[in-house]
């Protein structure tokens, strides 16, 4: 047998490309994958046929295999409220809590304008056009409490001040089990101004 | 469209299966690839290339791409000692040294009679075979320092016992730029009854 033109090195390289995962993890699920090449093919092909199929739901953005997606084409969910995520993990993350029941919209990023992210990468036209033909009556901004998803929130906030349309923004203060002398000061102060009368 | 028989949650199931990978870790790697489905295919075709193509060397066992492999092909190397070690990781990990100029054997596992690992699922009848056949004049023993790794030392130690080759083991102690106030009791013994003359 000659030497083939991929390696073992290559495989590991390509899986120290994925987030959190290290050359010495990389190695470690190569080598894995080598040992178990039964549990390895099965993975590959299961991965490869993910990829080719799941598309993002035309409607919110979401990833889904089927088009529109199971919640936008759920009749049973309120129509009256879109929630507005950066990212599919962040849908996810909501819906696990099991309090939501209103509809998402997937922006897949936030407005980032040094690594030249502006309004039209994201998914900001297909909002304003489901805001427009539809009957929202609110648009719920749960973008991360950082600095480019509090940019995207007063963007949206702005760009949507003129229609029929309430905005409101998912609340920061300190996270349950937390602590406040290890909370930031700037989640503090929010935590602090957010405060809620009884 | 209609709803696929694979979904994401398959995927990230798979990924989940891989050594220090969590579920949630797995969701962020299948998310990942669906955003960057071109890295994804790439990791994935190469991935299978690997698997498909690398099998384990004759001669030494470890996970190669031709045969025999690079190591035990290469002219260069002290054929008179042989390095055994339990799995290709650990051979990796001494060649990253520089130190070492010999040969390998990768046993593939340890002993390990609770999870029913016995020698016959090791690969010591090959091991047996290079050291009858060859010029082999020093086996150095490198499993871990484990309670499995310690019994297939000495496990091979008597087996080996009656042939002319002399059966060495690497050292246990302090790890370089550790402290004695953390070493654990076991490694501490070790290393003052290893203690070294100048």
């Amino acid at each position: 047998m000659t030497e083939k033109t991929i390696s073992m090195e290559d495989a590991v390289g390509m899986f120290a490309r994925l987030p959190g995962i290290g050359k010495k993890s990389a190695s470690r699920i190569v080598n894995h994958l080598l040992k178990n090449k039964k549990l390895g093919l099965e993975l590959v092909n299961t991965a490869k046929e993910v990829i080719l199929n799941v598309v993002n739901c035309s409607v919110c953005g979401n990833f889904t295999t089927r088009e529109p997606c199971k919640l936008c084409s759920d009749d049973s969910r309120d129509t009256s409220i879109i929630c507005v995520v950066e990212e599919p993990e962040d849908l996810t993350a909501i819906e696990q809590t099991g309090i939501y029941k209103g509809m998402y919209h997937v922006l897949m990023g936030t407005l980032n304008p040094l690594e030249g992210v502006g309004p039209e990468k994201l998914r900001i036209r297909e909002l304003a056009g489901r805001i427009e033909n539809g009957s929202v009556a609110e648009l719920l901004i749960a973008t991360n409490p950082t600095v480019e998803g509090e940019a995207t929130f007063i963007y949206l906030q702005n760009l949507f001040s003129a229609l029929p349309v309430k905005i409101s923004r998912i609340a920061t203060g300190i996270p349950m089990g937390g602590s406040l002398e290890y909370a930031d000061k700037y989640t503090l102060t929010n935590a602090l101004k957010s405060k809620k009368y009884f």
